[in-house]
């Protein structure tokens, strides 16, 4: 049962210790009834500045911080089972979409461990993260109450929110300039608003500062980078014939890529909510292990799974983006696409050029691909005059209807 | 009704001066009675030397060469409606694919006007290309024989093409030494076969001669070209400015992809007769206008026609591949795409740099992208609030599933 | 540019005469500035009382009556492409969700004409019909104010809306007394509510009353009733020999499957709002319509289209009951079927028998079957012989799995 | 290494006792060297006359006769993954279709254990049963050669088949009279030929000997039978209150089924090999039993996996009636169908009569069907204030479009 607005006295609010989530912790208790804050800072490689964090979390006004280090759970739990299903949104390789699942699911646990009334969080209502947010903890704590601020108070712009802060004398470091809207977590980076809301222009990919996680393809050297990544069941686990921990191998890609001018992507996307928004990522190591793994698969899956699964892609592709993660459908697509990968083990080398991912070679010991077939000569396994026999069956309803049409009525 | 190999007298051959095509003259005359082979050149841009073609055909034994110009009847009638649908196959542009009906229903209709008894094709027993080619013929001449010599005959390599050719004094210009498998027009560019079947090897992308309709990213030029096209209901109709007749405008972005190392593809496929192949395709006009394309959708396609057309995107991409132009299916689809297809009007630059195309802007009178709706700030089309009710309803089946849940048996 | 609500001066009102709609009139009155209310009663075949139904809209506040006959055009323009895409949600013939947007696109025909400032419906907050209604209003009057009283007042249940009536004297001819919640146009009729909201009970077919369209299977003829139906470019013009027109052919069709049990059809269907809902639906002559157009199909629609079209059926019924049917997608594929449909012509016997549909004989002018290849004997078209090659190549990626697999590692 | 004609001296045969498969012994002796052929019947319900079988198999010139019990494996392992999945191919419970991989991956371990080399079937040309067994045994036995006598002999039909078994003294109760094509196991029994290969005729369900295991709409008594259907994570495990064990249960739901006119399928359907074919199906216990599985998913799974399944049933039911069941992508998606049906568990009433299944109740300890929720009174979990800002974001699209649609070019 959801408690009403005047018994929430414990929340548990998911803190960055940035502009937004600072001001929340003072509204929230001029707001509900001087509640208890607690905040939870849950680390999916944002780069967050955690030295220091507890303090400006209490003289803020929380009366505890939880750091957590999600790293390896988000990739583990969240990112491989997309990448094993190739799930993409349009393009978009999902790097805000499924950190939310994963720190929502660790903020309900903490809320539930507490014995919190409601869990809080900063997202825009414009958005899509409240969203994922939200059905995530609609999920794993059904009973919790969800403040979501800036749906509720009258702050809104980045100049309001200074004031706030300035008001209730939150020290932060920030200036009034405005900024691109980012998004930074271990597998991507995203940029959002300014010049970008005009999708007319060309993002500035060599102004110093633009791109963080690397360079552009112009600013790439030019000399090519080979990297081989071995795959274990649709699982990468080794990089130039080193094991990695896949936190070490994420990063390990993400400098690779930057450095190489991999995995930029711009685009106009279509929000769950509604609208179209123009985003920049950048997913170097993503973008390496995307195309790796696709590769692998050219050899590894029969044509009828390849092809299907591009279905199943999609869906999942949706149901990440849109936040459903903890439903049934997207955990029987997970199933799906684990059993498939029981052979998606190999090895494949691209070389990195300013841009490019150029196959460099595949091989895995399931390979279905068989040199004496695909050639053009004789071999055992293929015997040319089937074809005819195919092409006749193939093309039947194709035959069946010409010779039939011809005594149809003229004017069909 | 078809012939019996006794009757035939009178056979169209497509034909292109080749040492395959070259020898299937007098083996024809040979196997089939002394018949009549009329010989036919349909132009798609293989860039056939068509000059002595004539002679050539007459002197192998042809009663008659037919040289057709199919090449805007090509783009026109079988990519653009392919461009407007998305069609891939496994990421390849269908660039021979598409090539196969228009060529095939070109011999068919001359069929017909010679009173021919049959139709032959050079084609060999383990490709698709014979599938396309007869699926076509069973189409649009389903009383008409049709005659695979390389499924019939006993020639089982080139040397032993060569060895009948001489035998038989056709004057060729060839040697014995082997080369790439390829296959040529004005949408694309395939290698097949040597180093290529095996998927564990790069491809020479820098060795010269290699590439045919460009260069490497490598080997392009170290400062990006710009080039904006212009789409008119998803078809381009302008460059730079400049409008252009089909078949001009794909020559001029063939010549400026391929100089920017555009439109490169290596991949191991699945062909329609079974077996996986490994193929390295040039297609740099058509990687730009498909990349184009999209973007341009992405902003004059809402989200629910956009995905959808994945969906039909595949269909049409495996129709295409496999032969199934002149279906019902395939008209269905391209009735449906024409129709969405009806704002899919404006321009869009893209940058070519070393193999990348990247976004450098896109405009459409039509355009669904409202960039007061996308900012993060207030507006008058989005109250923010509605997002709590958006959200309430949207994850309601997941509210409900976890407070139901809580009383289901424990051992689900 | 929509108006504030203290400038809404005059208000187009969905209006039947019934409880809702009546006590809306004076709520509008009371809460938007005495607005006139201009009633619109658009007649899909609810079997409305049309005598009286002036005098009592103007009785209890409203300015004016429109009455439209919209059954020819609901069926034509929305029935129609439904029955030609095969279009379900769920099994359910979607008799609600396409009568709304023909309702909502005539209200906001005459709001315009009128110079409203806003439209009212009176759907409750819970159900589809919402979202159908204002979804189109949004399509068709993006400037128009919408208002929905029951999502806006106090008033939570039917005896609330008495005591409301009662207050404002407002005559009706209602007792207290709670029913099903019906909804009945010409294609269908709704029940939902009491007993039915228990899925464990089974609905009272049997009782007098219950079922309005028609009788149980139990309870019709025990001597089947055979119905000819005859279809041109899938729409039916013709039953039993005799032309008739759309809306004839409708009730008639009703009639007859009514008096034998046809069409009843009980599900617990996912609703667009988030929750699952029970609802029992009468669709006789509907049920029929699907039946035997689906039959007809399966003749004249080659294999490849009958299997694609599956998947396009849902997506229509999806849209549909969604309430997107002014949307790019709906109407591209409506544009596929019209296509796909153009041989869809012929005749359907059914014979109906206590709720079943039997097959009786089909035939078209453009019938894809074939007799003499059907048949296990040997026919010219078919050559045995010809499923070896078939087996073979579309066998090979399982033979050479199998093949390949002797030499993989074991643990796979 | 699949074996030459001549190497071939041992060969398992799928034998039933009947015409086909008795001829099929003298001629594999007369026409493979007099080879040693081993007899193999595998029982999945065809009721084959098990006495005397052996002393028959022998006295023809088999070695030996294996006779295997398949009934449990095959309903266990090949039909309840399809009914899980709810599978079916353009209507059809797939029968035939799933016997047969069953029967085949029988024959090929009998095969590797006797050592033979080759496996041989008595299916025809022209059916997609010989695809099935084939594509079966070239997975489970991809060195074993296959021998297919109706594609390879001369004997063109049921005449010449008696005058070649008369010819060797094989003692065959039969009579020459023409009669339909069957195949019965224990999920049906589907009828083809004579009168049935004209679809504009009625079948003659009411002729005394035409139905098998039921009797028609018509024949079945005047009062309705009610049966009750425990479900386990999708499998059927008890009827009425009564557990059963797999083959217990299909045959006593056939029964009752049977006796009530259930379960009759006509179709005219697309076999594989390319010709339309048209069959009578009578499933009667399956009939119930995918009914029943049906509406238990209506109250135990989500919307979004109750769509998605649509699209996995449509591809289970081809792979499954294209004979592709050892195939990645078909235990694939029983990994996802098993993991979806979890929660699948509960009962399910319907009411037989006279051809009409009807929803007598249904309920699960893990129903999603909240009654609450589904009513249209105000509740605790449904806010109908939300349902505005739900229309407002879902409808965002639609009204974005309007607007900007305002100053679109008007020749659209």
């Amino acid at each position: 049962m959801k408690k009403n607005k005047e018994d929430i006295k414990k929340v548990v609010l998911a803190y960055s210790g940035g502009l937004d989530t600072s001001i929340i912790i003072p509204w929230l208790k001029e707001n509900y009834n001087n509640c208890e804050v607690i905040a939870v800072s849950g680390d999916v490689g944002q780069g967050t500045e955690l030295d220091g964090l507890e303090e400006k979390a209490i003289k803020t006004g929380a009366s505890k911080l939880y750091v957590l280090d999600l790293k390896k759970d988000y990739i583990e739990n969240y990112i491989w089972p997309c990448l094993k299903a190739d799930a993409k949104y349009e393009d978009y390789l999902l790097g805000t979409s499924h950190a939310r699942p994963c720190i929502a699911k660790a903020l309900a646990d903490i809320a539930k461990k507490e014995g919190a009334d409601a869990i809080c969080h900063g997202c825009t209502g414009k958005g899509n993260d409240q969203v994922r947010f939200e059905l995530t903890l609609k999920a794993m704590a059904p009973d919790m109450t969800i403040i979501a601020p800036w749906r509720e108070w009258n702050i809104k712009s980045r100049d309001e929110e200074i004031d706030y802060a300035e008001a209730h004398n939150i020290p932060l470091k920030i200036n009034r300039e405005t900024n691109y809207s980012k998004d930074k977590n271990l597998w991507h980076l995203s940029h959002e608003g300014l010049d970008l809301e005009k999708p007319s222009l060309e993002p500035q990919y060599n102004k110093p500062g633009f791109l963080e996680l690397g360079v552009s393809p112009e600013q790439a050297p030019d000399t090519p980078t080979y990297v081989k990544i071995h795959f274990e069941k649709g699982i990468p686990t080794a990089v130039d014939g080193k094991e990695m921990g896949s936190v070490e191998l994420v990063e390990y890609l993400n400098k690779l890529g930057g450095e190489n001018g991999i995995g930029l992507l711009d685009i106009v996307e279509n929000r769950l909510v509604g609208m179209k928004s123009r985003g920049v990522y950048e997913t170097p190591g993503g973008a390496i292990l995307y195309k790796a793994h696709n590769v692998l698969e050219t050899i590894t899956l029969d044509k009828e799974s390849f092809h299907f699964k591009e279905i199943i892609a999609q869906k999942m592709g949706e149901l990440v983006y849109n936040g459903q993660w903890f439903t049934p459908l997207r955990e029987a697509i997970s199933a799906f696409t684990d059993d498939l990968q029981k052979t998606v083990t190999g090895d494949v080398t691209l070389k990195l050029y300013k841009g490019n991912m150029i196959n460099a070679g595949v091989t895995s010991p399931y390979t279905l691909y068989d040199e004496q077939t695909a050639s053009f000569g004789e071999d055992e396994d293929y015997n040319q005059a089937d074809a005819t026999g195919f092409i006749n069956l193939f093309g039947l309803p194709i035959a069946e209807r010409a010779k039939l049409a011809k005594s149809w009525p003229t004017e069909e």
